[in-house]
């Protein structure tokens, strides 16, 4: 007998009360367990996933998409990873900080408490089922995992074999659950649901994400796109500057964090715009260029007919793909101002020899990740120290940036007195 | 001519820029000024404040509501108070925190930062005004402050005396904006303008937070009503017990930290029970209580006029006036269960010298504020210790609790390399 999403939700609920009181060491070894199982557990899994891809590929997926869908042996080796990761980290539930003193002797803190149940609503990636179970559970939350129809044998296995660690621990098994139907109207009746969940996160294409976003009655935490830009100061390596913007956006061009602008001071131009210009076509990339870039690429015999010109529309443009817009600016304030008009607050990055110029870029760029030297691709949980990501946030409330475990926790005061009364 | 309130919001949205960027001591100096400017056009705002009063009670108010609206020579010192508070607070803005080394150098750390543009709807009390605007501007963020028709000449005295202030410093008066206009419609229009607003901070009656929450676009941060639970353990203080709970109820009964259920444990009754119920029956307070408070009472010749039975609809009321639901309870777990099944999320205090109990009561209860062994009404802004308070969040996500101007914050991730790029 299958339950219905409105008795998993409740279940989770339930199940929430228990994963709060658990204290860091149980958490450490219930993810470790997982670890070990998913481990052991490999063959069935990918014989699960198998059933998946044929379906998928009976149904015309190929490419990307398809490659997304698979739990190759690599794919399994970084959800064990992760899992182990989550595991060796701080507990970030129950920490009391800032206690101070007042003047009538009360002791005032903040105390690091879970958020509830967290609904996670996704796409494909059968590596987001342990993620965000890993995190949740971390961070002492019940977590629903409602995946896209076409994982549901490998969702339904990883849900499986979560849930025997849990009971052979002697935990409610709700505490991650993993929706079994995959049908729109399951969504739909999730979002309403505010007397038991407490926040979505929907993680996939733009097209669920609005759906999330519009139907739903609880917090969603989201980001629609990722529109990175790369700023190449006055004063940037050559090299640097090469390597930083060819990784940003070539070495893997379909996800959010890959960069879509390159701003270029123009008294950059000189020493870094042939390299970069060579090495982006080298890797692919196609340029659509202003026509200050345009000319300077002419100047310097650079062939014509491996730049498009620019439209309106490219800047600001999440491609995806192996095509980046190209800009000159004429100051470091022209850059800054392009990105607060074009960019999607998710990450910027500038290449700079200034310090001063890389301190009021990360002062005046208030973007989710704000990189300086480095790659874009960073903008990632597992990246940034996190152990694994829940989603990314590009909206300043709750969260911002990558999510992981602490991110889905909240502070409440915790006041001890001796028998203060208000006068 | 009367700006819209697209216009107004519109320019708050350039003035965050500038808000943003403002170093801590121009902050403070700005805030000090504001403070001084206040005291000295005193007179001005009392008289500003009297044609309000006066219409006021032309429209039929009195009491209380009269009394909240009135810029008395004390509320004038509170508002002092808390400018000059907030302004030697340390600046929330720009600490990075949690830098971290990554395995391949990247440096990785997180950075406070302002929300943007605040949006604050409130009825009444001018003093929100001045408040909102400390901490929104102590934050880095630029605040639209939407009043009650009732305060509006209040409010735009108040207003001017700010941007008074902001043009002597050079600084944009957009950062402050008090609507000029109070009609529905700016409001209904205001919760639209999520181009431009971060966040809308309602404070008021229920129906104006519904009102709110139901219509608005931008994320919300609200508590609909406080139902604050005091309980009594079985090793309760029985002079700690009963001060606490009729400070707790009848200091300020009309608020929303004021307590409205006290639970006892059974162990309790016999040293604690009746001094409670007669300090309540001084303080005025009627009790409404169960079968067994009663009997108790009964068996020590308290007399049955003094007390009403419990409905059931009593335990969760909030009733904002002298009137107490009382309950005994067998154990700490029924203490707990009550609460989670009758209270807001709001205050919840125990009185105990049992410290186990006490850790417990603190790990167990996940209300926004948790208190031992003191009165619910510390739960406030300015008690615990933030100077002043923007609305209490009574659900989990972003902010929990009071809000102070460290509320009013975000964090980014901040990424220093040296040239790193994703393998």
């Amino acid at each position: 007998m299958t339950s219905s999403i409105r008795e998993i939700a409740a279940a989770a609920r339930q199940a929430s009360v228990v994963a709060a009181q658990l204290d860091g060491e149980t958490k450490r070894r219930v993810l470790e367990a997982i670890a070990d199982e998913v481990e052991k557990q490999a063959d069935h899994l990918k014989a699960e996933n198998a059933r998946d891809l044929e379906a998928a590929a009976a149904n015309g997926l190929s490419g990307a998409p398809l490659e997304r869908l698979a739990l190759s042996d690599k794919t399994l080796a970084g959800m064990v990873g992760s899992l182990r990761e989550v595991a060796g980290q701080a507990d970030p539930v129950g920490e009391i900080t800032e206690m101070k003193r007042r003047p009538n002797g009360l002791l005032v803190g903040r105390m690091q408490i879970p958020l509830g149940v967290i609904g996670v609503i996704y796409e494909s990636r059968p590596n987001v089922t342990t993620d965000a179970a890993a995190l949740c559970l971390k961070a002492g939350n019940a977590v629903i995992l409602r995946g896209g129809s076409e994982a549901i044998h490998s969702n339904r296995a990883l849900g499986e074999t979560m849930a025997n660690v849990f009971s052979r621990f002697g935990l409610p098994e709700a505490i991650v659950s993993v929706v079994p139907t995959a049908d729109r109207e399951s969504v739909s009746e999730m979002l309403k649901l505010d007397e038991f969940i407490d926040l979505i996160i929907p993680r996939g294409g733009e097209s669920l994400i609005r759906f999330v976003a519009e139907n739903s009655r609880i917090p969603v935490i989201k980001h629609y796109k990722g529109v990175c830009h790369v700023y190449i100061d006055a004063e940037a390596d050559p090299k640097l500057a090469t390597d930083i913007v060819v990784n940003a956006k070539a070495q893997r061009p379909g996800v959010c964090n890959a960069a879509e602008t390159l701003l270029i001071h123009h008294d950059a131009i000189e020493e870094c715009l042939l390299p970069i210009a060579v090495a982006l076509v080298n890797a692919g990339v196609e340029m659509r260029v202003c026509p200050r870039t345009r000319e300077a690429l002419a100047a310097r015999n650079f062939p014509q007919t491996k730049i498009r010109a620019a439209k309106v529309e490219d800047y600001g443009a999440e491609f995806l793909d192996l095509i980046l817009a190209v800009k000159v600016v004429d100051s470091f304030e022209q850059a800054i101002e392009h990105i607060r008009a074009h960019g999607s607050d998710h990450t910027e990055s500038i290449v700079t020899n200034n310090h001063r110029t890389a301190m009021r870029f990360i002062r005046e760029i208030n973007s989710s990740v704000v990189v300086v030297n480095a790659s874009t691709r960073f903008a990632d949980g597992q990246q940034l120290g996190l152990g694994a990501e829940i989603g990314i946030s590009t909206t300043k409330l709750h969260s911002y940036g990558p999510m992981g475990a602490e991110e889905l926790t909240t502070r409440k005061f915790v006041v001890l007195g001796d028998g203060q009364i208000r006068q």
